[in-house]
């Protein structure tokens, strides 16, 4: 396209030549009135234009059905391009060659026997209205040097597929777009439900102008630059194997799938080995962050080969937040699993923070306090104690609606997406008491029998004569003092599951990608990064173990008060319940071990036997 | 074999027509210096017998190795036999012709060319040795009958095959053999390590002594009656389905293989559908009773078809545990894989039962008891709280050894088997909150952890300066409270499964078989038969009800005492946390909704809308 003289015919044919594709020029489609008029040195108007504009779109549609093809056509006004590509937008790329007038005109007076005549020009310059996503090329370059850019920019292929334009997909879309990426787009087409979503979607932002739209699998993976970096924003589960599945066909090796979903990390191993017998790479990644954190820069944990994380790394570390010193919150975390593993605890701990500050909430609350005064008591928790949870939790609690607070009118049946349990399910395999976590995950559940939570709490007749005595200083404590035992526990299951598969986790490091983009950000969570720079287990850390015996006295209080005044705070509980088990030298395990070997010849071991002999008695003889 | 005269070639020659295999007369087997002795009237000694014997007992080898043979020889003490049938005894069945010295003495006389005189007759029936296992014939009667009665004890196979000889398996063998039923035991043969365990065992125990013992898979099946019904006696795991596939060479459909082992019911499930896609009826049952139960009667869990059930009850029944109404502690669960998911639960509900004796035990000797001293006061107990856990543990804590009690000297850390932590993981899939099942399972856990234990306990300085205000009657009923809650969830956990699995269980049925036999009958699970008729939850349960109330006061006080004073009690803990959580209209569970809705916008539902409609909030805009 361009005004007439710029040299869309000359360039239009060595074009031609150039990618093996037929030329057509726009001219020769005109109906004979219109060339009649431009040689009188009449200016065709909108109407005379109509007809033949449908003539090249038609044209176009036909070539793109074979190879495509090239067409030249002056194309000044956006309405014009609109019906030049209309049906086939998406695939569809003006070359706009560009002139200065002066430059342009002496090539029309150099040239003969055109119908042309110099006085057009004023008006098709008047006419043009620049394209905004046309390859844009200078006319004064060689002919040659013009073709071999055109034909690189028509190259240009998208770096990067988004599959699956969810919440988070799209978020995750627009931030790299946001940060420059040329990206393809795919959503599947589901009648009368999901059309044109990867359309619509790049439509309706800015940022997604040059991005690829595609509900069409083979086109999309065809849009992509080679090796292939395509990132799968879909639900975890089987339909994780089927989109796989999908792709397979038109992926070569070398390509690189990236799970971006919160897939289980043990599904996570098999399919990194069964796309390795295809020669596909596959990176399974923890992103964390929601909505917002996706769109603005979540926390990512991606893990799988170095050698291919290298390959996604600069997008990956481009979108992802960026911690105090500016670096990017992603890291290689580990080797296949290891990414999905540490943002299932990442969720887990998250699990936790929440039904704390429930629980929080339910004690202030029995203290007397409404939600605003509760938000007002949380804000002045900021300055020791900040997280993004709580920073969420004042919002919610101040959020009115009608006549008192939003939050007192929301269900109290808490939903989970399979993170929490499977992290109850893998502390269970593993054998690593995380407490807390499945404490909260049962809170969870707990909330679901509302039915017989009201049937019970009838039949049972609850304590409604509350005599608590608390402060909230010693809420905030007890508070601080659970929120220890769960990162403790969090990052125990996680140095534990690291030897277990050998996946050699840096927790310093990873509670460095934890300080910035995901849920469970906070103050603590900064402070550990410089804890697990000296040890595995904080609980051998003198700055933790100073605090929590400042701390354990009020959660103490608090806890043996909650159970006083049978008020819901499990997970509290559980805090100060586990460091009891667990701090103590000799704990009641001989008694089980004894029993055991009563009833099932379990047999045992003796404390002061080196030799760890096993022995079994006849326990009935005395 | 018999005295000369009783007619062992003519029956032997019968036989051998009958049965389609040779038959040799050991006589014809004499060298000629022992006819010519008897031909003169003279006894043949033991010496004169020897070599006689060991060629009779080499042509026994021979044919045996094709498809065995009737052999006739006197065989008329233990010596002799022991030296026919060396190194074939398992294959070799004695036929004694048994007749009065005058009955055969006119025999004798009536018959012709013989070379036994009917001096030497008196000299046989001294040397006599009447055979034990030998299949005994009164030969007054036809040698017809004779035939047909040898031939039909020959057929008389095993009727139940026990594969397995470890702890449980020689328990349930010797008290399926005590009831009288013909078994075929099972062991492996591994070099140097396991030799001959079925044999050794057969002959360790009077009531084996018609056992047939194996370690040669072929034979053991080859030796039960159709359709076989085999029990599997080895470790759960792995080891079941190769045990399955070196049986099913030799399986024909119909026969049915019973699993007794702790299999997951997942497996069960899997196993039970590949069996009967080659014909073979599968029967996954949990056994409870440790090694004294299974040989004096366990609790037994079938699940699988009834059809198949039919089969093996008689068997089962018979060896099972009988209730106080004599009716056995045996019945069939429900279809495949119920058997073995009750069982996992029954073994979760005995982890807290376990653990709440141990944390009664750290808090008896908080207040100053030693071992003794705890077993007197739990002596006490018996009246009112009765289980077969308590007995046990009143007989440990009185054991002594050396100087002091030998429960002090066991290591404090708590092995388990797998059932407690696949209840753990069934409850967190299947969304049902077990707590207590959780909560004992990582006390074992955090038990594990001896070495990092002694750290902490130095590092966090535990209190030690004890002030607890509790008396032993308010112990008992705090453990009276958590054994209710334990009980609840156990049984809440098989109801939920139950509906789930569309099992249909019957859990007052369950709850009588477990009266007697396993490991956690106990006064309480008597009354729960009788619960259980009424409802599902016993909750619901008016008796209960009231006897939560009355004891709730206690478990506050118990263990807000227990928190403050920094004792490891955290299965009671839960209890009373749990209850907390429960019995409540309205829960904190709004919160945990709304902040899900704001970072994940997963959306939440109103209380007051009967629509169930999902509402999403921009909580950021006030």
């Amino acid at each position: 396209m361009g005004v007439s003289g710029v040299g869309k015919s000359t360039i239009g044919n060595l074009l031609s030549e150039e990618l093996s594709i037929p030329f057509f020029d726009g001219d020769d489609f005109h109906p004979e009135e219109n060339i009649l008029k431009m040689s009188k040195g009449l200016a065709l108007n909108d109407n005379d234009r109509l007809g033949w504009l449908q003539q090249l779109n038609k044209l176009a549609i036909e070539q793109q059905s074979k190879n495509g093809a090239i067409i030249a056509c002056s194309a000044l006004k956006k309405i014009y391009r609109d019906i030049l590509y209309n049906s086939i937008k998406d695939s569809t790329r003006f070359v706009f060659l560009d002139g200065s007038f002066n430059q342009i005109k002496e090539r029309i007076n150099a040239r003969k026997g055109h119908f042309m005549n110099s006085e057009l020009l004023k008006s098709q310059f008047d006419a043009l209205e620049i394209p905004q996503n046309a390859i844009k090329i200078d006319i004064s370059l060689t002919p040659h040097k013009i073709v071999k850019l055109i034909s690189k920019e028509m190259d240009n292929k998208a770096e990067f597929g988004l599959f699956g334009l969810g919440v988070m997909g799209k978020s995750l879309s627009r931030n790299l777009a946001n940060n420059g990426f040329k990206i393809a787009l795919f959503n599947r087409h589901v009648k009368d439900v999901e059309v044109d979503v990867a359309k619509n979607f790049k439509n309706d932002f800015e940022e997604l102008s040059t991005a690829l739209p595609f509900d069409n699998i083979e086109s999309f993976v065809g849009s992509l630059q080679k090796p292939r970096k395509i990132m799968l924003m879909v639900n975890a589960g089987k339909i994780v194997d089927y989109v796989i599945e999908d792709l397979l066909p038109f992926l070569e090796a070398g390509d690189v799938l990236i799970d971006g979903g919160n897939s289980n990390y043990h599904k996570t191993k098999e399919r990194f080995d069964y796309l390795k017998s295809k020669g596909i790479n596959f990176v399974g990644t923890g992103v964390s962050g929601g909505e917002e954190g996706a769109l603005k820069g979540p926390s990512i944990m991606p893990g799988g080969n170095k050698a291919t994380y290298k390959e996604v790394k600069p997008y990956l570390e481009a979108i992802a937040a960026k911690d105090a010193n500016n670096l990017p919150c992603c890291t290689h975390i580990g080797t296949e699993g290891s990414g999905h593993f540490v943002k299932m605890v990442h969720n887990g701990i998250e699990y936790v923070e929440m039904q704390l500050l429930a629980e929080v909430y339910t004690i202030l609350k029995a203290l007397g306090n409404n939600p605003d005064e509760i938000a007002n008591i949380l804000e002045g928790w900021k300055e020791s104690t900040n997280s993004y949870l709580l920073e969420i939790t004042i919002d919610i609690l101040r959020k009115k609606e009608g006549e008192g607070w939003l939050v007192d009118k929301i269900m109290d049946k808490a939903g989970n997406k399979g993170t929490g349990n499977w992290t109850t399910i893998t502390t269970a395999q593993l054998g690593v008491p995380s407490t807390m976590i499945t404490s909260a995950l049962f809170a969870r559940y707990t909330s679901f029998y509302k039915e017989e939570r009201i049937a019970a709490s009838k039949n049972l007749e609850v304590n409604n004569t509350l005599d608590i005595n608390l402060t909230v200083e010693d809420v905030l404590k007890a508070y601080q003092f659970a929120r220890l035992i769960n990162h403790y526990q969090g990052f125990k299951l996680i140095d534990e599951a690291s030897k277990s598969y050998s996946w050699n986790l840096n927790l310093s490091e990873l509670a460095r990608i934890w300080t910035n983009g995901c849920i469970i950000r906070s103050d603590l969570m900064v402070e550990l990064v410089t804890t697990f720079k000296s040890t595995d287990n904080i609980l051998t850390d003198k700055k933790v173990i100073e605090q929590l015996k400042t701390l354990k006295p009020s959660i103490k209080k608090v806890v043996s008060e909650c159970i006083l005044n049978e008020l819901a705070t499990p997970n509290l509980n559980e805090s100060i319940s586990f460091l009891n088990s667990f701090v103590i030298e000799n704990s009641s395990a001989n008694l089980i071990q004894a029993q055991r070997d009563y009833f099932g010849a379990h047999t045992y071991q003796l404390k002061n036997d080196k030799t760890n002999k096993f022995y079994h008695t006849d326990w009935t003889k005395n």
